[in-house]
């Protein structure tokens, strides 16, 4: 995918979202100038508690999102409460498959692939997810060890120690390789492209 | 300061707060079993606005703590908005300068030490920074450019990228280096201890 000049990201959110994940998601998208929604899904009430007790607002409701047209990149974070939440959300599943069969890029971390393979990504696709699920995953999926996996559209990664690569790793693919080497400097990570 | 059985953070936050590090040293710490307080400081409304738009809530207002000896250590994270606002409240510097003085461990970073700065921290202690700072601390204090600086009880570390070995440096110092360890690598970050 050719690079846009003004990149929109929508990131998933739910009660139980790996806070740590999210947050660096969200932050280093900010810092290469693409527009990030936070969209909570199925959100009882506000702020949602994250799976340390974090508690963060979404920006908007993802029930009250007309469209999706306009979102370049759709991603998961962590978490195994709000993969579960994800997991049993039709519409959610459904973007997910749509965004992946698309062409657009479907970002996802740590336990989030759960929520990949609950709305039917195709199997034997190249992914990688905390170890802790692996054994969910690796019957279905091409399972890789590497820390962010880069098959086609598909971008994973497995941790809270990885979200700074896969974040930058979406940098690259959106924006490019010099703004994701431009942000990592200032923030003290060590970007290796 | 030997490691106590049950410690206890405190984590200030304000309008401008530098979001991934806030939410590195408050997740961190939890898996680390350390109770954590998140203390918003002259907040206006919530949820407080972080230094790229996250939405994030204190656990309780900084106003309404009445004592402050239950902590084991005091956090200040960076974001240049929220270092102005703590570096201008009469309270939150009483509360670094005694922090330091009594012994307890005073942790910050990135733009966070210009509070420590306005807080009075005696002149000649080593501490580091984020280097877009150097020029405002250089002057009046040992500066260092490692990524995570121990000078006694304070402890200073310099960015994003930075904060997962300042927020499991405090591990070490409040739990031990085996917890610290344990706990780093499933979030899959190389901790050197």
């Amino acid at each position: 995918m050719a690079p846009k000049s003004n990149p929109k990201a929508l990131v998933l959110i739910a009660e139980g979202v790996e806070e740590m994940e999210t947050v660096i998601i969200i932050d280093v998208l900010r810092r290469a100038n693409i527009e990030v929604v936070v969209a909570g899904v199925d959100v009882r009430s506000l702020p949602i508690v994250c799976s340390r007790g974090v508690l963060l607002s979404p920006d908007v409701r993802f029930e009250s999102i007309k469209s999706f047209d306009k979102f370049d990149v759709v991603i998961v974070p962590g978490g195994t409460g709000s993969a579960k939440i994800f997991s049993e959300n039709a519409a959610v599943k459904a973007l997910l498959r749509s965004t992946y069969d698309s062409g657009k890029i479907l970002g996802s971390l740590c336990a989030g692939p759960l929520a990949l393979k609950a709305a039917g990504i195709p199997r034997n696709t190249k992914l990688t997810s905390h170890p802790s699920i692996k054994g969910q995953l690796d019957s279905v999926y091409d399972y890789q060890e590497d820390r962010v996996v880069v098959c086609k559209n598909l971008i994973t990664s497995r941790g809270p120690g990885t979200t700074f690569e896969f974040a930058l790793t979406l940098v690259e693919k959106l924006v490019s390789k010099e703004v994701a080497v431009g942000i990592a400097t200032p923030m003290f990570v060590k970007h290796k492209l």
